[in-house]
């Protein structure tokens, strides 16, 4: 989005999911002099957001009240941030509206991001205009290079590398977003289970020797004003206690929560923290 | 396999994997009059095999002794039977020709199938011929068809559907050949766990409904004398305590041990099981 058209926005609706995400995105926000209005989720959003922000607290099927609440209070853009669980019938609580889309969607064999572009249609479908994260949190965007002490060695780039293949083709599949390579074995992917289960289980799976590498990239065909991949401290610290030698995220397509946290983190597990794109991982090797 | 060529062999090498396969594989061949010798590694074969066969038990990377033992009980066919976990090197305790074949092939970037795909060659090389187990125990094959009182309904015809697809893709990219999928949604995906981990851990991510369908299928370039996709009493038992509704296997294309009693397991958790080619699910759709 032209920067421009982003000063122009005044006021911005959240539909926050789980995780520091939406937290992080309100307090960005509010520094660039951005009101804020929070749609959370009971069970998936932080609570901590009903304190501070002018907020509704819904499911997701309330699709009438979403729209009204945000047209009340003249809001006419809307980011999705953090995680939105899937969510299953009994946890929708669908009002009039609500009932009309699944009515006409069906909810059954759509994978996580087809859900993602159907909500994006629909707000749009209601005159809403949805933008990513990073448009207003341009620092939370993963950049190309290493963060932390420690840097993948060769032996490494060739496990990323791989990482980053199986990764892209799951992603394509719409499974999941991260994988976990150790010496070029896959010991875990991740799919309806997040990346930490997915880690605590996989560091049980690992051998003696270098440990595993985490990879996490932003599926080929995801629209990117949507749910980009997001790692943050809590990831790292999952990753070190699991003995893993290394965290790869998608420059330019994934989210990093408190950079400089993760890389303390890293560094007291001597851990290597790498954003890298899919062509420079590619020249690596 | 022609019949008239099985006939011929009196004395067979297995080479014993995990689980209840390398028995009842043994155990099949003794009632055909076949000489079984179990070449058996620790931490993976059921010891119960020493009590009846002779044997040898060592480690993968024992390449020569392994030869030389089975040359010195006259055999010249062998069967891979049971999941050969991937060795690590800590695990591999190699000989001379261990290291010397090792020292060819690397072991750095290569999947499951391709190990297997290695280790049959190398048996090759040296003038052993490899098998597959349903040329010994073709009742273990899974046949086309509903083994329990309870059949899938349509809607899980469309799970299954989906489930086969997925599978079938990662077994392209050799990662794993078991899927579990909840109304449309995969909620898990088998790498290094192993199939009973899987079905432990996606028991916990169902959601309220109809529970999940555990799929499995054989990897579409997997070569069918190696290491077919398996299931057994105790993927049953697990399944049925996870919840599940039903387990699915590629007839033609999998095994099945002990058939009745998975059945009745089965029968008792109210899961159904089906024997499917991929063809049959698209027809079902």
């Amino acid at each position: 989005m032209p920067a421009a058209e982003k000063v122009s926005i005044r006021k911005l609706g959240i539909l926050a999911g789980g995780g520091l995400l939406p937290i992080q995105l309100a307090q960005e926000c509010q520094q660039q002099g951005i009101e804020v209005f929070i749609i959370g989720f009971e069970g998936q959003t932080s609570p901590e957001l009903k304190k501070t922000y002018l907020h509704l607290w819904t499911g997701l099927g309330a699709a009438g009240s979403i729209f009204k609440a945000l047209r009340e209070h003249g809001i006419k853009d809307v980011v999705l941030a953090g995680s939105i669980r899937r969510p299953w019938l009994s946890e929708l609580r669908p009002d009039m509206k609500g009932m009309e889309i699944l009515t006409r969607i069906g909810l059954g064999t759509l994978g996580d991001d087809g859900l993602l572009t159907l909500l994006k249609k629909e707000f749009e479908k209601e005159g809403f205009t949805i933008h990513g994260v990073h448009d207003f949190a341009q620092n939370l965007l993963v950049k190309e290079g290493v963060l932390t002490r420690l840097k993948p060695s060769d032996a490494d780039w060739k496990t990323i590398t791989k990482g980053l293949e199986v990764s892209q083709k799951l992603g394509e599949l719409d499974i999941g977003q991260s994988v976990i390579v150790q010496e070029g074995r896959i010991l875990g992917v991740e799919a309806a289970e997040g990346t930490d289960r997915l880690i605590a289980r996989c560091a049980e799976l690992q051998k003696r020797g270098k440990g595993a590498i985490l990879v996490k990239t932003c599926k080929p065909q995801q629209d990117r004003s949507l749910d980009l991949p997001t790692i943050g401290p809590e990831t790292a610290k999952k990753a070190g206690e699991a003995g893993f030698s290394g965290i790869v995220i998608q420059a330019g397509a994934a989210l990093i929560l408190d950079p400089q946290t993760v890389a303390e983190i890293a560094d007291k597990y001597n851990m290597f923290v790498l954003g890298t794109s899919l062509e420079t991982s590619k020249q690596q090797n």
